[in-house]
């Protein structure tokens, strides 16, 4: 009996996509470092279906048709290199292995560079939706040789997750860009859950509001333009009782983990200059939550304003408010995203097919929701479109929510009660639609200081100020005409 | 004629930094790589001095006392490396090399351990201050190889500023701690730069005022408590005209530029989990800035508030609250700063001598100010601050800064200013006196799509919510009980 594809690694995502694919007709053949777990797979989760077992990394080659398709879920870093190394005696030119663990886009692509010498054609693919999406259907953003996509599209599509009849799955791009575009897909997740954070934490401490009534919001929301699995399951944790009929979550210490793919975009994000504020203040958020120790003693010192008691006469309009605030805080964090990506593309040398990278996340990831669907077909009518701010559906949302945007903002500002994504959100807007900002005066001191040179605007050219030079000015009458080579600032 | 020292590189900083030593009584022998450089300085800047200069390497280190003592000015990267190579052969064990260039701590790190492997005692010194401070008097943070520095101390200390009667130059700490510091130094720099442009934005685009007018104000801020270098500057470019008698600064392209050293702060707060958003966000805004053809065509179809005419009935009070917002704003920056040196030096295995810090930058440096005096006290009557909050002087600060703060920001957000650094500092201020923040819906989140489990707090621990371990609810009551461990987000 030959498989379509082997597996290696049966932790629960490995399991689940194992499952998946014998449910889509496909003979999988599993295998782990620890064989009794294939074997307790086999007589139980897998048992009847079209799932087989190896004993070895020999034994699984032996199992599969050709060419060999081998997709490991393991952990990333070493494991892989390690699991790469015990593969290759046994698979020929033209063979395929799969990463669909949670690599760093710089490991995929040194991977990529060293298979295809070999002559193996290597991919690295995002896969998300947790265990559930494993099992039921996934977003898939496979990236890396090109002649491999034809080999595995059957598979990845069929068992995807489907948005609108379509497959959350295409080929994303050459070498690491498939990982890639997963990372940016947990860099935008951290930042939906710390904007629905704030929003909760809102509600909690300047409205007042039980879980129940919060959880009763994230319900009215979660059939507006906010639709989205993050929103569904916010509702599903508020209502969530402990067996004590006590809400759950808030029983739950307020010290967020991460495991390092947000703070992996910020830092890219850093690297290629590209104002990816939301994300950023994501992860700083997740790393104050974390010194929980310092809070406690900071709560008990430093002064803040009173909330009053019932100070939100009109509850309607404020929870209006802020769900606006959370829409067009969304929308820049996406906008941003998306300004990552496509520099990423310039700077990596990637063609990216940019409708399709939104329709992957359309459904079947943590970040799926309806409004993906609207940034498909803004890329979709405009494939090269520069920012999602110039589509006019984003553009006319981000309008329309601007009152309820500043308002919430003002309040919290007023009020004492963080909300740094939210802010950094709005201040990105402002930022992004300022003609002029003040960095005129920014370069005016890094010439003062450290005769690092600035330009003058074109409408202000002349001939002491000529037009596309770097000109140093002597600011204190004293001090040299030698611009800066050496010193950094 | 035997030395005191040689310095290698003769752009403005090594050329400044020779002449500075010769005023304080040392010779200096000069060298560069283009020779003609060396005659030239000898015949012009450097004549009549105790300046001698070298044509070759082995010139230079002939004609130094022992042990000897070889400072680099040289551009940061590959040139420090090659530099050092081609001084190998001819240095004795004990002898020593100083790095005065902006190499990024890592590259520190490596070298000092490769020298020491040698026997020769390798210094990274920060060195700040831009071309006149190198001249007068720079601020000086080396660090590296302890035995290092009683040997140059006495070089070091009198070239330096002074402030308050003491040398703005101490020993750091090991390795690569001194560059580490001054990296510090730039992110905060990158800080104070932003603030100082968002309350100049603030004042021209919702008070209206003149650049003359704002540039009074910084002249009267440089009299309070934002008394410093970045101030005073700032009021002079503000107050220097054009040849036509306009303000010079109007006609300075808005896109700043940066070299780096802000860029490696931030990606090191994200690699070290620490909260230091302030930064982060002057270095994005400086990204924003950079992106102005975009900016310049959002400002025609992107939608925002209307700023009336003569909003502001009462500009004294307007000022003060912004001088309010700017000097909390700052605290903030500094705190942040501090909390990702401390937690560096765990990190780093490195003993820190925190009033010192604060010292060498209480002069002579870019971000030079009356405000290091306070931080120098406050580490000085308890070396061990958690957080400069905790100090009575810098928690009494932000209280009474609070309600111009809050004003501030709450202005700006209703009426499209962008204020980015503001408003980070204000949600990191709140967030951090917040004993609980959202995060425990985070962490239900987490658990929910990705089995990653939560803890439980202390006063809600019971049977089945044990204290200080790691929980896993089945939230939906489908799904396994099997916690993550290769999923990461």
């Amino acid at each position: 009996m030959s498989a379509d594809i082997g597996l290696i690694g049966l932790a629960v995502m490995g399991q689940n996509l194992i499952l998946n694919m014998a449910d889509h007709g496909f003979t999988v053949c599993a295998y782990n470092r620890t064989v009794s777990k294939v074997d307790h797979f086999l007589a139980n989760e897998a048992k009847g279906k079209s799932i087989i077992g190896a004993h070895s990394i020999q034994d699984l080659v032996s199992k599969l048709k050709r060419p060999r398709k081998v997709m490991l879920l393991v952990k990333a870093g070493n494991p892989v290199d390690w699991i790469i190394e015990e593969l290759l005696p046994f698979l020929e030119k033209g063979d395929i292995i799969i990463d669909g663990g949670n690599s760093h886009f710089p490991d995929t692509n040194r991977r990529y560079e060293d298979l295809t010498k070999k002559g193996i054609l290597f991919v690295g693919s995002g896969v998300s939706g947790g265990e559930d999406g494993a099992r039921l259907g996934p977003s898939l953003m496979p990236g890396g040789a090109p002649e491999a996509w034809k080999e595995i599209k059957d598979i990845f599509q069929s068992i995807s997750a489907k948005a609108d009849g379509e497959p959350c799955c295409d080929w994303v791009g050459p070498a690491g860009a498939g990982h890639y575009v997963k990372m940016v897909h947990n860099g935008i997740e951290y930042g939906d859950m710390q904007l629905i954070c704030e929003a909760y934490d809102i509600m909690k401490r300047v409205g007042g509001f039980t879980d129940k009534e919060i959880g009763d919001v994230f319900s009215n929301w979660n059939s507006g333009v906010l639709d989205s699995f993050l929103i569904e399951i916010t509702r599903d944790i508020l209502k969530f009782n402990d067996v004590d009929g006590k809400p759950l979550v808030e029983k739950i210490m307020d010290k967020a983990g991460q495991k390092g793919t947000g703070k992996w975009t910020a830092i890219n994000a850093l690297d290629l200059g590209m104002p990816v504020t939301l994300i950023g203040e994501a992860v700083f958020s997740r790393c104050l939550s974390a010194l929980k120790d310092d809070r406690v003693r900071a709560s008990k010192v430093l002064a803040g304003p009173t909330i009053p008691k019932d100070l939100i006469k009109d509850k309607k309009q404020f929870v209006d408010d802020l769900e606006q605030a959370l829409y067009a805080s969304k929308i820049i964090s996406y906008c941003q995203g998306f300004m990552l990506i496509r520099e990423a593309a310039k700077t990596y040398g990637w063609e990216l097919n940019f409708p399709s990278i939104a329709l992957m996340w359309r459904g079947g990831c943590i970040i799926r929701s309806v409004f993906l669907g609207e940034i498909t077909k803004a890329y979709r009518s405009n494939p090269d479109l520069e920012n999602l701010l110039f589509d006019d559906f984003f553009n006319n949302a981000v309008s329309k929510a601007q009152s309820g945007w500043r308002k919430t903002i003002a309040l919290t500002t007023t009020y004492g009660i963080p909300t740094p994504a939210f802010a950094t959100a709005l201040a990105f807007y402002d930022g992004y639609r300022s003609e002029r900002l003040p960095a005129n005066l920014l370069q005016a001191q890094r010439d003062y200081f450290g005769a690092h040179t600035f330009r003058v605007l074109p409408e202000c050219a002349s001939d002491n100020l000529p037009l596309g030079q770097d000109i140093h000015n002597n600011w204190t009458g004293h001090g040299g005409n030698v611009s800066s080579s050496t010193y950094q600032a």
